[in-house]
């Protein structure tokens, strides 16, 4: 579908439902909410699916939006979300539309509105927000600003174009708080988590003269620096930051004798072969398996293995 | 001047020196060796003034515009240079032009551009080459980009605005190698300087229940990261980064009875004036002195001073 044919719908409907993927990120949030917003700014009745993880995630976004007990929808919409393994099973084969900006997206919803070249789904529904009421207010730009932004890492990750920043500096423009919002999601953490990136910083392991880099994190570490779930968010890609780093891994200890693997690589070795050899997978520059080793053991192995495929 | 008449100045002249300034930044030599690099295409001479210091800091890109020994300049350019005291003793006086972004700027050039709502040099020197020479070549938008994007942190310092992200998108479409440069500029760090950031986050000393939180950085500590001075860049903003941080110091031992103190706030207190106490100063947000003290007893000092401007 194109924007037009997207407003289109939306204007035809009513009673609307909006879907978040399991653990939600500030893209499929801000979109969402969004999204919620303008349609109730046109008239409509419009809530969010009440995702269990919200709460994990940007709670003060969503709020406003959630869908009440008993709320009867009318038309569902998927925002930001590829497939439908990532939503209620209730909803399975029940979307009418789906807006995303995922290659791989499957085609699952009635109607699918996709720009694959995006950084963020964000970008997509502000396109929808500008066609559906003429301009971005205050609110949506804040909304929006968190999704752009997070998907993009601040506009520092490869995904970043310049449409992504022109699409930033709109929303600028139209009032997002970006520098208090900057300061909030990119410039503060948990003191666990310091803590925590304090540890791995302290104790990576360096492989083949540095070309792989391996971060082994143990339940004592978690326990020592009192972080949760929540505070471990993106550490799978701390150890890369280290200058000749071809390859790096976090291995997160679950027992002595069976540990999570999460690998990165520069494409150079690709990372979902070498995580097919332990029986997981993922894609080529990231990749994911368990191992049923102690963690620093499993380090070594897979170390090894890596080095194999750098030959 | 307007960009009008800065241009006007440059074609009329020939045989430019560009100066950048000590220390120099990511800003000062990527706009410098843009300039030059412009000013060559339309035909003049102009070559960068040799800063000891490129060495230090993005030798990759003034290299290629370093005058030799022995030119004789008929025309110098100050850029991103907001006082005499930045540069070399020899030019005082005998500056042509400055172009910079700096509210600061002392006006000591014959010639001054200057808009300081601009986050970076950078930003004001592409609308120099685009006035100079029709459009930004992707050599220019590379150099470019460097400036805008490293005085802002890569777009989440609070300096960033709508037109900064704007002025980086065209410069992505200009060809500018965001995807390259982000990953060398932002995302990574010597073995020796995450080393340093384990040692810093795992060893933070919070007082007033986290308001103020210290990095106390000894000489030992840098051994055992094997860390220069190169490696200690901009680590003042680290310990900021806590939740809940009001005010946040890095102080580095000098020896057993003196250290040095960088103190950034959020400007609920007045770090100027905290520093003052100890023969420093500087801005209310961030601010610097040295202290005649053992690192760790300096701390526990400054915290009790920052304390008592708590209340």
């Amino acid at each position: 579908m194109t924007v037009e044919e997207t407003v289109k719908q939306l204007r035809e409907n009513d009673n609307f439902i909006i879907l978040t993927h399991i653990r939600p990120d500030g893209d499929t949030i801000g979109s969402a909410s969004a999204l919620c917003y303008a349609l109730r700014k046109t008239g409509k009745t419009a809530y969010l699916y009440d995702n269990p993880q919200f709460e994990d995630s940007y709670p003060w976004i969503a709020e406003p939006y959630i869908a009440p007990q008993g709320f009867q929808p009318a038309y569902t919409v998927a925002v930001d979300l590829a497939d439908e393994g990532l939503f209620p099973e209730g909803f399975h084969g029940k979307v009418d539309m789906c807006i995303d900006h995922h290659p791989s997206n499957t085609n699952y919803a009635e109607n699918t509105i996709v720009f694959p070249e995006k950084a963020s789904c964000g970008e997509i529904v502000m396109q929808i927000i500008r066609a559906l009421c003429g301009a971005i207010d205050q609110a949506e730009a804040d909304m929006l600003y968190v999704a752009v932004s997070t998907d993009t890492g601040c506009f520092v990750y490869a995904n970043t174009t310049g449409d992504t920043l022109r699409a930033a500096a709109e929303l600028c423009d139209a009032g997002a708080s970006s520098k208090y919002l900057n300061k909030l999601l990119f410039r503060t953490s948990s003191r666990a988590r310091l803590a925590l990136e304090g540890m791995i910083f302290s104790t990576l392991r360096y492989y083949d003269g540095g070309k792989t880099v391996i971060a082994v994190v143990t339940k004592k570490m978690l326990d020592e620096a009192g972080a949760t779930e929540k505070d471990c968010q993106d550490i799978a890609s701390l150890p890369g930051r280290v200058e000749g780093a071809f390859s790096s891994a976090v291995i997160k200890e679950i027992d002595d004798t069976h540990c999570k693997v999460s690998l990165r690589t520069n494409g150079f070795v690709d990372a979902d072969s070498i995580c097919k050899k332990f029986g997981g997978g993922g894609h080529k520059m990231a990749s994911g398996c368990s191992m049923d080793n102690n963690c620093f053991v499993a380090a070594d192995i897979l170390a090894e293995t890596i080095s194999e495929a750098y030959e």
